[in-house]
């Protein structure tokens, strides 16, 4: 997992604990992370980041010299220094699984620690899931919008730094993609990693044919050969006639890329090229400017592309590049807490999440209840830490990703659909409401 | 600077130099990165993120384990793992400098390397450029909605990763933000850090005054009071209640925050209630929600707000999280390169960019130029490495911020605005135009 520095937090965290400290202020807080509410166009949001967050938990320590610039700042005293050059998280973490389908108000994550860890975590923690989480719900819109279509994360150029291009791939490939071309997404996750060609490197040989021949005898796993560069059905016709070159040297070319141009026009001009010249199992790719709309257009269409090289529209989740969410404290020493701000209300204490599901195996609404209190459908909310450590066992990748296409199958019809209309029933439990009441009664 | 790992980059960009090696093909290749298009409502570009892309390109080295894990892919054969073992970028960089207004087709990077070099960094060095030249865009954006206003970056939790918060907090700050609550933006950059407290910090305590003096007591540097949990007008009185008791023991409240309702209002009732009780020295902050219209609007209505805490808007530039750029091949071997894809050419060869200046010292116009075509004006490109080395002197970032504060002041008048209507002049040379058209007929 990537490792980054424990100063990737809020000036405002490390004061908090700087005043906890000093009036030992150290109780059991419980925080709860949760998007406040949709965004356009969006009826669901697919959960992701947890494995990242869980992580960062497990292993959030100071090295020496981080303490020390700390110390050179001037702003923080000797006990907070040497509480967090001792630092190690012990607390609980609750959560709903990663690759599950989830809705606004619901718990993705709780924490449950002594008030001074749980607040400098805060940052990060957001950080992690609010991004793994925004991502995986965009690329679950595109998954649907083109079922049995190779969908590869291309977007790591124009992600928001390298740590965004790692995410995406992570979080796209649990919501369904097929891969993505960031190497390091391979290394660090086992996600698929895919690749074919730039236009440089046609530009490079003094003709295409050249540049196609050298790219295949390169013998990367997979042979895609970008054709658009110059004449699209002119490199179509090139592939053509290579391919017997080729296969005479037991090297398949796997398929085409097309980058410009009206791309289904252009597919189906090049899918004829491709048949007529006897390579009906070269599949055709496209990339630019896809997003789950585009997709949906070329499904109607019934457009011959087999695959889409998806970039900033999925890697910067460009309609939609943030959701409004909030990790906000729930109790605190036993006791509920409840935040009143104008247009801010959080719902207070520890809380659980129950779906039920019709005969058919759909998802038909939630409840949001106080932790204990049993309500019909399933929990899903979950322990996945005990005092810093991980309960086993740890879903792997392809749990999770097979979790997803489960919670994808389960979705009501409408939240399928591109623009669903629908609005998923979140309901909240009647003691849950009567608390909240409560305490605004009482602060009030 | 941040480390991060050399695979970091797309695969076709290793399955491209497979087949450079194998074929010997390592001539000369010149590569330039610039915007194609401007964002919907943006007149100009405020170039970041230079720095980090040059210390990309001098750090970047595969460790023994990142060349064995390539190997265990089955992809790459041993030419191709033997040059990233002994990979050194030993290539030219010519650049706009950090902290320049700029413009779509000029290019931000020329890298001038042997082909399979200046190939291999293309992802990772349009990651850089990319965000940091999208968020100082963005930020300077706001500056110039809000002069003379204290602007900080509160964005890190919904930045797009680690990564971006750090990154947006180095090119707000070289647009004019004043700071950033990211620490690891103090450590790495020297960015001044701020801080405030959250909510929770109230909530924690059994009443808002008790809060109040427990924070202020852990002294913070510029102690921040949040007021808002509750009462905000209420929350202002206990400041004035409290700031004479923390005086008597040295402490001194600098100011308030207020992150909820209706903030130009309750800016009014703030000031109101702090004036008459004698603390008209503190400040009034706010956050949540801030843009550089609703900084504009702030700003017609004389709200008395002395600073805005910006996130989201800023982090992850929500109303244009992503600019259409590009890295094209212009040169190899010494032969001038133009992409001519449908709806994506580019402009060939080698080329320098020309300002003129008004009388006044305002920027009247750019010439995009052939490298040595000499024009009218400063020329904006200059070598930032030789051979692999930078070249000094390296601007320190109070530097880079110096030059885009200069850069604002020098905006024709409509640039300033948010709302243009304008298009800054960018020609280009006949010789350039020229050899453009030679290029398509030859190919062609």
């Amino acid at each position: 997992m990537p490792s980054t520095s424990p100063l990737t937090t809020d000036l405002y965290e490390l004061n908090m604990v700087q005043a906890y400290l000093d009036k030992g202020e150290d109780k059991e807080a419980v925080f709860e992370f949760f998007v406040r509410r949709l965004p356009p166009r969006r009826g669901f949001l697919l959960a992701a980041g947890l494995d990242d967050a869980l992580d960062y938990l497990e292993t959030l320590r100071f090295s020496a010299a981080e303490i020390d610039w700390l110390k050179s700042t001037g702003r923080f005293r000797d006990n907070l220094l040497d509480y967090l050059k001792n630092f190690r998280f012990t607390g609980d973490v609750h959560a709903i699984p990663e690759g599950s389908v989830c809705f606004p108000n619901e718990p993705l994550i709780r924490i449950t620690a002594p008030l001074p860890q749980a607040q400098l975590v805060e940052s990060r923690l957001i950080n992690i899931l609010h991004f793994q989480t925004l991502i995986a719900s965009k690329a679950a819109r595109m998954v649907l919008a083109a079922p049995g279509k190779i969908l590869s994360d291309f977007g790591l150029r124009t992600a928001h730094g390298a740590e965004a291009g790692l995410y995406s791939a992570r979080a796209s490939y649990i919501a369904g993609f097929a891969g993505a071309a960031n190497v390091l997404a391979g290394e660090r996750y086992g996600v698929p990693i895919v690749g074919t060609m730039a236009h440089s490197f046609v530009q490079v040989h003094d003709d295409e044919m050249t540049a196609f021949e050298n790219f295949a005898r390169a013998r990367p796993q997979g042979v895609i050969l970008l054709i658009d560069t110059y004449d699209t059905e002119q490199g179509a016709r090139k592939v053509v006639e290579l391919a017997p070159r080729l296969a005479a040297d037991g090297i398949a070319i796997r398929g085409v890329r097309i980058d410009s141009g009206d791309l289904t026009a252009m597919a189906r001009k090049v899918r004829g090229i491709l048949d007529d010249g006897g390579l009906s199992e070269v599949i055709i790719l496209v990339s630019g400017g896809i997003n789950e709309d585009v997709l949906q257009t070329m499904m109607k269409e019934k457009a011959p592309i087999d695959g889409f090289g998806i970039g900033v529209n999925l890697a910067a989740s460009v309609d939609v590049p943030a959701l409004d969410c909030a990790y906000k404290l729930q109790e605190y020493a036993g006791k509920p807490k409840r935040k009143l701000s104008e247009g801010k209300a959080t719902w207070p204490a520890r809380k659980q999440v129950w779906r039920a599901y019709d005969a058919d195996g759909r998802m038909r609404g939630d409840i949001l209840s106080l932790e204990n209190d049993r309500q019909p459908g399933e929990a899903l909310i979950v322990p996945v830490m005990r005092a810093g450590t991980r309960v086993a066992p740890v879903p792997t990748l392809a749990q999770i990703r097979e979790r997803a296409a489960g919670d994808l199958k389960r979705l009501p019809g409408p939240l399928a659909r591109l623009e669903s209309g629908f609005e998923y029933p979140v309901n909240v439990a009647d003691a849950l409401t009567a608390l909240a009441k409560q305490i605004e009664a009482k602060t009030k």
